[in-house]
């Protein structure tokens, strides 16, 4: 029973992935031609430029629009914890999430600064919570991955699934751009050990110090990071093994909601090192995802501008902000509207009578 | 007659530059402890935490405001471009201006997005020039400096007063954040020269494509470049003689608007790459006002990095830009907005009941 659920939870998956294609051509030719005749030297304004493309190409459109913005926040815990690889104690997760739905996170000012919206989901608490999320609780938080797989590849299906799911409910719902968003003690290190093991980097060059541990609290996280992958043997080069034995349920619904978007043309703002972990497994999966994503900044966290590379995204912010909660994806919202200002209000030259070799 | 306005001009801006103090240390420790009492770890929305302290130690208060936004531009032609250094006639300044005038170029889109006013003065433009622009034109463009000094010294000081002037008007009428900005066809030779005697460069270190030369435009760039430093044998520690030989009108105004704004504690942010060499000018002539200072982009133009860290700023946005007008400046008022919301909107640990040592 429980091998035809994952099998059929593999089989949705799989269609998924199916309908993700590429950015559509047309579109961004014509959006090429009409920056190119606008009152600027050609390339002039380079990301906003690039954006504008992108969006037309995601939207198949040469008039690009964005309707209502959401923030996708997915909340998970980590049985890696055990380990000391955190400043906090997991009791930190249901707080933050209180306060996130109560209207006072770093991520509610920054969502009502961008005039979007903020959709709590957990995947994975350890904790019960109660109040105004969306339940979609996979497990009580993940296993210690030092002692064998985080989940199981079905819960990692699950998880990513919850994510696909609201994805495309806020889709019908009329959201047409979003931003990934997670919070989690704990889930540095899960990241660290995905970027790691997607980019084929060393345990030295991906694992930061979080949200603040000391220098002991950073060779334990080396270590638990180190044993979990000796000890789980993930295969590189399958995404959902990596998951399910070193990954999160927070970060597998990222991926999902990353799948969801690009099969439903969506473009979504990835946030920092954890979104940006979810994003290399939604990369894996579905090789064609990163034409949808949008970077926002460069995380403290070192492993992040690693992770970033391998999925040919540049940070736009520079802010040195270690949050997480999605605060940098919806930062980087006002820079997609910028795009598309550019796109529809500038002069060009014909309307402006200036040299057209400018 | 020409020598005692000189003198004076010259008192005017002693004046201006004795006003310049620092920032408010009692009001930046007020903002640090309510930045740490705010539900997160500690220092981790970096740069906007910055940008709140900042405003406070500038506006001497512990809850930091902003009322009405400005992009002061300034306009400004080049005797340098006869040598070949740009890839456009100077006949584009006005058309540029024009276009201003009418809403269509890039910064008017931007600052209609920021909600910020647009003020355009015509500092040194070459060719005639009318409608709905500030005519403070202190010569009809500067000379060619590779043949002779760029100004008089005394065109230099008033159009350091233009700036000063202006800036001042605008405080006046209510306007609390300031974002720099210029056209001026050519205007990244002399940029470069500025900055490579300010910050003790290489003219190869600082000397880029502006708004796009090809190579043989390149190397003409870097020699006019080099004959102007020949020729005028500018004094690198004295920054009024650096602006009067190499330097430009509305490079002057730009140096003379930062001392002003720093003189009645309004923040500015300064933009790429010609704005930073008015921003060294100003640093130079007053060390204090960098505290005033807020960076915005870090420019393609090749020089601009080592211009920014001369002054001990570093870019928040990476968005390969090289428009000018102040466009990057203008994106930066939402990060300035973002910090203030933070500060006013966030849950402080007792009002979320949130674990204590987060």
């Amino acid at each position: 029973m429980e091998n035809l659920t994952e099998a059929k939870l593999y089989a949705q998956l799989q269609e998924l992935i199916a309908r993700i294609t590429d950015l559509d051509e047309k579109s961004m030719t014509q959006i090429q031609e009409r920056l190119d005749s606008l009152t600027k030297p050609q390339g002039s304004l380079g990301q906003l430029e690039h954006f504008a493309k992108q969006l037309g190409g995601i939207q198949r459109t040469s008039r690009p629009n964005i309707q209502k913005k959401a923030v996708l926040l997915m909340a998970g815990d980590h049985g890696v914890v055990e380990e000391g690889v955190s400043a906090f104690p997991q009791e930190v997760t249901p707080q933050m999430a209180y306060n996130i739905m109560a209207g006072g996170a770093g991520i509610n000012v920054l969502a009502r600064q961008a005039k979007a919206e903020v959709f709590l989901t957990d995947v994975g608490v350890a904790f019960p919570l109660d109040g105004n999320i969306n339940h979609q609780r996979v497990a009580n938080g993940t296993q210690n991955m030092t002692k064998g797989p985080a989940m199981t590849r079905q819960e990692a299906l699950q998880a990513l699934m919850v994510g696909a799911d609201i994805a495309d409910e806020k889709i019908h719902a009329g959201y047409n751009l979003f931003a990934t968003g997670e919070l989690g003690i704990g889930n540095t290190t899960p990241s660290s050990a995905i970027v790691a093991l997607l980019t084929d980097s060393s345990i030295e060059e991906v694992v930061g110090r979080g949200t603040g541990i000391d220098d002991a609290g950073l060779l334990k996280k080396r270590s638990a990071i180190e044993k979990a992958i000796e000890v789980n043997k993930p295969d590189k080069d399958d995404a959902l093994d990596v998951l399910t034995k070193v990954g999160g349920l927070e970060i597998a619904a990222i991926a999902g909601s990353i799948l969801q978007a690009a099969a439903s043309r969506v473009p979504i703002v990835i946030d920092g090192f954890i979104s940006t972990a979810g994003a290399l497994i939604a990369a894996k999966l579905a090789p064609k995802s990163t034409a949808f994503m949008i970077p926002s900044h460069g995380s403290v966290e070192i492993g992040h501008r690693k992770a970033l590379a391998a999925l040919d995204l540049e940070p736009v912010l520079n802010l040195n902000m270690r949050l997480g909660e999605g605060t940098g994806a919806a930062l980087t919202f006002y820079f997609v509207e910028a795009a598309l200002h550019i796109l529809e209000e500038m002069a060009t030259f014909a309307d402006a009578g200036v040299c057209e070799q400018l």
